[in-house]
């Protein structure tokens, strides 16, 4: 009973349909037909919810971001006072974690493209924002704001760069999680002791 | 006159045609079709030079891997005796100049997945070798081989994050080259730095 449903309720609903869509199949299974036919509503319906497929992925691909980071913040909180190294190591490995337990949901914040070349909207960047705010929050205070924005972001591509190469499989034929392991320690394990320095 | 050709020239003539797709319109633009249309022969005639579609595009990619293990080579040659960090910083903008001078063909490699989840053929996991051998060579020689190994791996997975996230706009809307180079002069920075010490 679709049409009884209050408009943020319908909202969270198509999403919801596009998150299992994906987790089956992937970002290429999220079409408005197969939504409207997991809803039992009318195409029409999910356009009075979102502008086009853009806008309902993107609140897909956004929720994940928070997702993600609600559990890298989670799991710094609970190792308040550890060495910037510790820090790092975990969000690099939360990240890591959390991109082999979500893999098709991870995927699609990547492989979304806009239809038409349309500009991401600026919410979305807004929804960005705070996972290198959890990024820049372990970085020593002396640094200034865009030392801590530009490294934030580094961190982020590069740490990216090591799960996404092997979770793909590009670089050797199976996904060797210790190896990913090695490297992503290595990765920070440097940089920190760059930082210190 | 495809017929006439040798074998060796044929497959050089689909590799081209490939490479001339891929630059225009991508990866996905390359069919066999289109090639067999370029090439005035039968979609069979491809099909006697590479086993199938993913055969012709692994050897376009691995042509793409050496042309960039050339580059960073002669670039590396042209400036020896450089600091670490230095040395380090030829490889990462000049893998960040192929990619920008070679967008597409440089996506092709990232982009290509095999069909029907066949594995990817080890001579072609042999062509990936040698670009990190090229990381691992301006490592100290301190390092054991499974530290330069991880090193050399850890660094191009590092590098690849920051230039493929910036080139495929995902974390702003328009690729900015200086913030890039930024980056990716502070990941050398840090990480030189790290192994120095």
């Amino acid at each position: 009973m679709a049409k009884l449903k209050k408009r943020d309720e319908l909202k969270t609903d198509f999403i919801r349909y596009a998150e299992e869509l994906t987790d089956t199949a992937g970002l290429q299974a999220v079409q408005a037909r197969s939504i409207a036919e997991k809803a039992g509503c009318s195409v029409g319906t999910i356009y009075n919810s979102f502008e086009n497929i853009d806008g309902l992925l993107l609140a897909m691909n956004s929720r994940t971001l928070t997702a993600l980071g609600e559990s890298l913040k989670a799991t710094l909180a609970a190792n308040e006072g550890a060495t910037l190294e510790n820090r790092m190591w975990i969000l690099a490995s939360g990240y890591l974690d959390f991109a082999v337990t979500n893999t098709k949901r991870w995927k699609a914040v990547f492989e979304h493209n806009m239809s038409d070349r349309h500009a991401v909207p600026a919410w979305y960047r807004q929804a960005q924002a705070p996972l290198f705010g959890i990024l820049a929050s372990v970085l020593p205070t002396r640094m200034s704001d865009h030392e801590r924005q530009t490294t934030a972001r580094m961190l982020f591509s590069a740490a990216h760069g090591v799960v996404a190469l092997a979770l793909d499989e590009k670089l050797s034929d199976q996904f060797d999680r210790t190896a990913t392991e090695e490297q992503l320690r290595l990765l920070v394990q440097l940089i920190a002791r760059g930082i210190s320095d």
